[in-house]
């Protein structure tokens, strides 16, 4: 087995643990950052992916205006940690409670939200007008889950500015894109999406500064003559999704759970890692529930909560060997633990994942 | 994370939670109790399901005699919380720091373990045969995962006792038993397995007192004059894989998500509860990511990480409706949340879920 010797100090962590490779996680963030330099869309990554103050520091030092954040909770934990500009990009239904929880993150932060009804815009304005939050209107560019019609955003952004709230343009997110074969497309539709649900506002009278795309899959695909804004998120990272989508080489991927086998027969071999901590993930589109690093032909075959069964072209590895493997979708796998280990020079470190849980 | 006022009722709480509605919990618990009452089957349930020693406790108040637990840590929560029968159900890897690991919690608590080969059972020995540790032989029953051919049971038990451990058995996890139509079929494959792995041991000369099976949707049917044993894990909660497997009623399912619609159009409305509440498992048979507990003809079409896509019937609850919703597989949901919501006469409190995280 190549590739699966430890540097030194990993080997006194109990598997499983996921591990982040320092270095390719800094040259994920610069690459992407280097390519939007120069071209005046803004980077504001979505950092439900790591959920990490470190690694969203990093991505700020790159260049990145601020953080996109999917929960108040998250927007919590990113205020408290000092991050001064945050996009909750949901389509937030407010009780008295999450409110009251807003008001308390803009004493701390400028603060954007989604909203994808007149009644949402309605309610939001009356829970929330007096505050310095400024609103984007979402838009369905064809994964058909929250989001108007483009040609409706206009309604809703003028019922918005009626209602009293201060908006600032349109967003949408392209997750029909995580389809093998349809990144470019999907992107074209996406900007298409985004300039007429700007358009639509214009003919409000409102000119939208924001016009918000963009995830890893579609972010280099995206018409940079009508984004102003993207929001990738697993990009720091990369994961098996990304990689059988052609985003990333396996050299690209930065995250993996470290595992050891502990059962072995002939061709196949049973890891310590299940989904409680790869996460349960798996389109259909997927050769198997995550991709073994070192290993490009082999296939995770089954999974359970503790065990990945594992089928190798040969013979399988021994039990006691340690594989690194890539989550299919690393957002749900960082979910599951306290910590990252980082692997990096001068032996490992722990980051914690800050806003782990922080579903509210 | 701000955690403001004392709730005086579950619709306080901000969504997504996990409740558990507590007396159809007690009633799952002593149902399943009350059948193996006088049967000569023990019960030691799987913690892994709901990693909680409030439920953990009532298992044992109802008549288990111990706990099941996947992993060292697992182990580590219990034996902390006094529980003093431990079966860790898994082949172990052991590293030196794993090892001591165990070592305390065999201070605490009296501890089995699982070995499906003769390497496990040696290096098991190396480590540990000086402690009062008693060892199960895992054997294959069609799940096609750990476990040795039952015909092999003796010998890797003979290889064990040989290296210095105390053999009382064999055992088994039926997984397969996780598919529609099978139950009764996977269960006599179960009996089987597990009453040739016995004769295995009987002809090296080990009488095996435990032969342990069980799973949630096979535990009905397994052959009581086989089996000393049963490990079920989800049957306190249940959950939409049960329900679908007919392994229970809706009225059975004692943990949901409670999530609140935060889009409508039509027939389709968007809950704020994804798969970092409710876990991205779907098996190939299920007919969606979950179920709405109160709209059986209600479908989970689409899920990402914060938003649940269900089409209904007819026309889509509104926005700000609370809908209940099973996960399809509980134990990954549990292992999501910090504490789960209890809803009990006298208002809601919370239970942490200890073992949350606990993968090593």
């Amino acid at each position: 087995m190549s590739d699966t010797t430890q540097p030194c100090g990993l080997d006194d962590i109990d598997t499983p643990f996921l591990a982040i490779d320092l270095a390719v996680m800094d040259r994920n963030i610069e690459r992407l950052a280097g390519r939007l330099r120069g071209t005046g869309v803004q980077l504001r990554p979505h950092a439900k992916s790591h959920k990490c103050v470190e690694i969203a520091q990093r991505q700020i030092d790159s260049g990145a205006i601020g953080l996109t954040v999917a929960t108040i909770g998250e927007a919590e934990v990113f205020a408290d940690a000092g991050f001064t500009d945050l996009f909750i990009a949901y389509p937030l239904w407010l009780t008295p409670q999450k409110a009251d929880r807003i008001r308390k993150v803009t004493a701390r932060a400028q603060l954007r939200v989604g909203v994808d009804s007149i009644a949402g815009a309605r309610q939001l304005a009356e829970y929330l007008a007096d505050l310095p939050i400024t609103v984007v209107i979402e838009v369905d560019s064809g994964h058909h889950r929250t989001g108007v019609d483009p040609a409706e955003a206009g309604d809703v952004a003028a019922a918005a500015r009626a209602a009293g709230l201060n908006v600032v343009g349109v967003f949408t997110f392209p997750g029909h894109g995580y389809t093998p074969g349809h990144r470019a497309e999907v992107a074209a539709q996406e900007s298409h999406a985004l300039g007429a649900a700007a358009e639509s506002l214009r003919a409000q009278g409102i000119e939208p500064s924001v016009i918000s795309g963009g995830s890893t899959p579609t972010v280099d695909a995206a018409d940079n003559t009508v984004l102003t804004e993207v929001r990738p998120g697993v990009y720091p990272f990369n994961d098996a999704q990304q990689f059988e989508l052609e985003v990333c080489t396996l050299d690209d991927i930065a995250l993996s759970a470290v595992t050891t086998v502990v059962h072995t027969r002939d061709r196949t071999a049973v890891v310590d890692a299940g989904s409680k901590i790869l996460g349960a993930d798996r389109p259909g589109w997927a050769t198997g529930f995550g991709r073994v690093i070192s290993e490009p032909d082999a296939r995770i075959v089954a999974l359970s909560e503790h065990h990945a069964t594992i089928e190798f072209p040969g013979a399988a590895p021994d039990a006691g060997t340690r594989l690194r493997i890539a989550p299919n979708h690393l957002c749900n796998a960082v979910n599951l633990v306290d910590t990252l280990v980082v692997d990096a020079s001068g032996g490992p470190r722990r980051w914690a994942v800050a806003a782990r849980g922080a579903n509210t």
